[in-house]
């Protein structure tokens, strides 16, 4: 459950009368999903909101999130937008946490995607890139090159020896490449299907930029076709790959070196995962060993790929 | 009827994808209400938009409009959200007019309010003049005192005696007030019931800021009263004003200084649109005979505001 700090509606009263326009109270409900905040709907007589109380971000990292969203959601893409306070900050305190609220989009997500879906994710992906190359302020990928081989050393000892091989071959293989001839810019990072939201099939919403920071724009596709594009056997789905990069396409147009980049990112973005995945399995945060995911479909997707990587680059749109 | 520039399907699209990252385009409707801009329904994969082409108002004065709506909407005002280009500008330029695309409202307005109707625009209106604090542009009313003192001598010999001794003996009235003690802010100077959205009863939008300036909030409040809360005998409807002002007041308390000023507000917010429709009606721009409203409804109003001149601060909340 996510409610780690409680707010009661007689002091949410009194902070929204306090510090915003945003109208008169009439509901607030604790959200029982996320794990990382405190999350509410509040509505009040302006509408509908999402309360968030950050418990583990790092407060100075919280205006590159909360500046980002509100860049976005002023270049149309369906994102939280939040609310200014009386004095012009995003970024207020409640109950002792930093503390923000942000618009409620409609929708719910989903979890067989089919391609149609996976378009309409594609198309918004690649806006939202676009919308990004504008936005000002910067954010190392705080899950890139550095951190595998920070945290390689740490899950190596949990491993059995095929997949130490494996984990061990894959840094080898991705550390042969640099990619700085690929566009980058402002990603997600983590554009998974538990982040977007559909209003019946219509997608409605992109949520939880949490892990939004500035790396190459192919690598957060790869991220993405990673999730929607991807089979319970951990296989890729080449239907619902090939809806995904077309619609992105569309919108930016991808080049013959991203086209040749391509089955290196699918790698590099299972990589990342499979890495956070045994992390998180082998070193469980107090009270969070519920939270911790099976790291075992990014070493099948990552073998997958290891084996078909001449196929990659066929498959293209 | 309100596209007096074209703009077809296929420019729509070039200009959309060559400057927004607001997805594809899948329609196009031009709003046959408002008479000073062109204004056309779009709708794209990411949603519902208004387009506007600005055919009067002055170029200099856009960005203090555009950068206003930019700004209550953050502040959570359910006014329309103006959507920047890849250049992160809101305005823009279409078939060689001044243009900007702002996100649509649901909901339609009404004719005949209810006293609940005028609380949530009492509320509404006090918390746009809470968030319009922090905004840090100016404006002068350009329908203020000054603009009186020009415009009623050119529309003086069309009136009648009782009318031209009513109108000389209002300006002088008016003159004997300064209200340099009255609090002053952003102003939408022309919250009609034409400019407020209801979706079923709940108010769901504030438009049209195109009057919007810097003047006294409880001008703003008069001229808000002399449309919700008046009757089609052109008498105010003390339930529906009860209504207003106290949900206003519990938002943003007013003072003693404001409630002794009221019933000059409630005459000074009459003279300013029996004057302006005086001066529409007398003087129709080329083509606009149609738009014209009839002026005496605000003579008649302000002859019933001098009749109970006494009567109407006591009717407060």
């Amino acid at each position: 459950m996510s409610v780690y700090t409680t707010v009661t509606p007689e002091e949410l009263r009194t902070w929204l009368k306090s510090y915003y326009s945003l109208g008169v109270l009439t509901d607030l409900q604790g959200i029982a999903s996320g794990i990382e905040n405190t999350n509410y709907f509040v509505t009040t007589s302006h509408g509908r909101f999402v309360l968030t109380l950050f418990e583990k971000l790092a407060r100075d990292d919280l205006p590159y999130f909360i500046n980002l969203i509100a860049h976005l959601a002023r270049h149309g893409i369906p994102c939280p937008s939040p609310i200014a306070t009386l004095q012009n900050d995003y970024l207020n305190q409640l109950n002792g946490k930093p503390a923000c609220i942000v618009s409620c989009l409609k929708g719910a997500s989903i979890t067989a995607p089919t391609a149609d879906h996976c378009a309409q994710v594609g198309e918004m992906l690649a806006n939202m890139h676009l919308a990004g190359a504008s936005y000002p302020s910067h954010m190392p990928n705080p899950r890139g090159p550095a951190w595998w081989r920070a945290t390689a050393p740490q899950v190596m000892p949990k491993l059995d020896a095929d997949d130490a091989a494996l984990l061990t071959e894959e840094l080898r293989f991705q550390s042969l490449y640099r990619h700085e001839d690929l566009a980058r810019g402002v990603i997600h990072a983590d554009l998974f299907r538990d982040n977007i939201l559909f209003d019946g099939d219509k997608l409605a919403g992109v949520i939880d930029f949490y892990y939004a920071c500035d790396d190459v724009w192919l690598y957060d596709l790869a991220i993405t076709v990673n999730d929607w594009c991807v089979t319970e056997q951990s296989e890729l789905d080449l239907e619902r790959m090939q809806a995904m990069l077309s619609a992105y396409h569309a919108v930016r147009p991808l080049t013959a070196i991203e086209r040749g980049a391509w089955p290196v990112m699918l790698r590099a973005g299972t990589l990342r995962f499979w890495l956070s995945r045994l992390y998180d399995f082998h070193f469980p945060r107090e009270g969070e060993l519920t939270h911790a995911k099976d790291p075992n479909h990014f070493q099948r997707l990552l073998r997958h790929y290891v084996a078909n990587h001449g196929d990659l680059t066929r498959h293209w749109v």
